[in-house]
């Protein structure tokens, strides 16, 4: 009989992640290490993995690269990584790239180079500079929020979402209906939310006006201009989809601003569910993303490289659909 | 003349953080590479700080600790800290505790033994094991949000925000004023404030019911709890001062439910101003905090640690005011 992790952690009355540390000389409180020694001394078991033998270089730690620190989304990501990882023994250092492509590749070079165990990326723009460096990375990664070629990846159905909340206002009678999204060089939120909301009104027979798609960036502001951009224009929309929540409180606050009452002059849609959504009046109709299980299943996904002694490259790809979320703004 | 490290990435075209890392044998593109080190090979000069002689172990990166990466506070901190350090050709690595005292002690550990140049560390409960840790430290460290003894710090004057927001309500007619606290381990915030609540209302000849005086944890529900309690209690104030915005929500959220008017039947005030404050109706009044301007407080001194060859254990204390907000919560 030999003995897990989570035995010693029992028997020894600590955590299963302090025991994991302890069996690969990380920090441990000197309380604790006494306990797992005690433990360890007294039953005469060599644990499991410790007895397959272990990589040498292993540093329990996983790097977590997230595009903007102080948005919603990365925060609920991290929330789910942590979820699954701390039990299991890893902490993660979490690295913010406010966006920039430069960032990214330096911080993915970084991990490279001080040793951790596994990346997971939170991706938004993937360049061929991030491929190149993907593939010479020497530790696991896994991709979230976007789906990249070769590479695990756990992102989410961007088409079955965008049709849903389109369609949504199709059917509460809306013919008209604006678009403000983001650059397409965000595959996930960029492009295919834009083809979808373009393929849903054409599905249901309804004529395109391409004045009313305005293309800005992530900032609350840009959905203020866009939704000015849209309401001074010759062909004014009863409803307009936003592509994240972000952009539908700044088009709002631009609506109400200018005496429009949301939804009775106008709806507003919003994507992401954030916290602000169900706080603003009118409550934003919005889809809900399942963030923190995105970042449960890329850490599951993660452990299961990890434990992969043979390093066989399995690429797994993991698809969430998106929730419908009715409020008040339609 | 010798050139600087502006000096040289103007000439290359690429930025400071860049030519730093380039110096310091960090991750530099080919391209990036390239131009620096014709640069470099055309003037034939050294650079000045290369010159000094460096220290060997640099890594040009700085940890960072965070009580809780999902709240606002510590993002608009992590900003002000990127906001200096980037420019200065510094990376960050965040780690995030979720509030738990032994994920801050072993992050310290991690950071010590993972070759970071230098730690800023968010704090919240400090105590005698914190400490310890500290002392042993190889590089410098910066705390934010707690006046630590010994320890350089960055931190706010509570006494002055909650008199400030106090006496406001006082001046606005307001004698049974109930308050929303947390714990007083976390010295600012549970301690610090709640010592100013009372010492304002003992100020001004207020007597003071303990009854109403409620602590719980940093949770939005806490809030919603506390304020039913106050609320179903036998002398029912007038008014709440919450120590935090999202306490106050939650407080708001159940008066509310319960049919209170805010302000007209029971005013509430915050303290952090964080952006659901603004959205919400009504506007929470409240105090600004400024976050911002403690990372880049902390991120100055923390750059001056490290420029500092001698190492000398400079203590360096800022403390910064804060703003009432007025909005529509009174």
């Amino acid at each position: 009989m030999a003995l897990n992790i989570i035995d010693i952690a029992k028997l020894a009355g600590v955590s299963k992640s302090t025991v994991s540390r302890y069996l690969n000389n990380g920090y441990v409180s000197v309380e604790a290490r006494d306990k797992i020694k005690k433990v360890l001394d007294e039953t005469g078991f060599t644990p499991q993995r410790q007895a397959k033998g272990m990589r040498t270089k292993k540093t329990n730690l996983i790097g977590v690269i997230v595009p903007k620190i102080s948005s919603e989304t990365p925060s609920r990501v991290v929330e789910g990584i942590t979820e699954i990882l701390s039990p299991n023994g890893y902490d993660i250092l979490i690295a913010n790239t406010n966006l920039s492509i430069e960032k990214e590749l330096e911080y993915l070079n970084i991990f490279k180079s001080n040793q951790v165990d596994g990346i997971i990326f939170m991706a938004t723009k993937v360049m061929e500079k991030h491929i190149e460096v993907i593939k010479s990375l020497e530790v696991p990664i896994v991709v979230v929020a976007q789906d990249v070629k070769d590479c695990s990846s756990v992102y989410f159905n961007e088409f079955q979402a965008t049709e849903d909340i389109t369609n949504y206002l199709i059917k509460k009678g809306h013919k008209k209906i604006g678009y403000i999204g983001v650059y397409e060089e965000d595959k996930a939120v960029g492009l295919y939310r834009k083809q979808a909301y373009i393929n849903t009104l054409k599905n249901n027979n309804i004529e395109i006006n391409y004045d009313n798609i305005k293309i800005g960036n992530f900032e609350e502001k840009s959905g203020y201009i866009l939704a000015k951009e849209i309401m001074e224009g010759t062909d004014v929309p009863t409803a307009i989809v936003a592509v994240t929540d972000n952009l539908a409180l700044g088009a709002i606050e631009y609506l109400i601003e200018n005496k429009y009452r949301v939804p009775e002059d106008i709806a507003v849609v919003g994507m992401g569910d954030s916290k602000t959504a169900r706080v603003i009046t009118p409550k934003l109709t919005t889809i809900h993303y399942h963030y923190k299980t995105a970042g449960r299943k890329s850490a599951e996904i993660m452990l299961s490289k990890l434990d992969n002694e043979k390093k066989e490259s399995v690429v797994e790809k993991v698809k969430l659909d998106c929730l419908l979320v009715e409020r008040n703004s339609v």
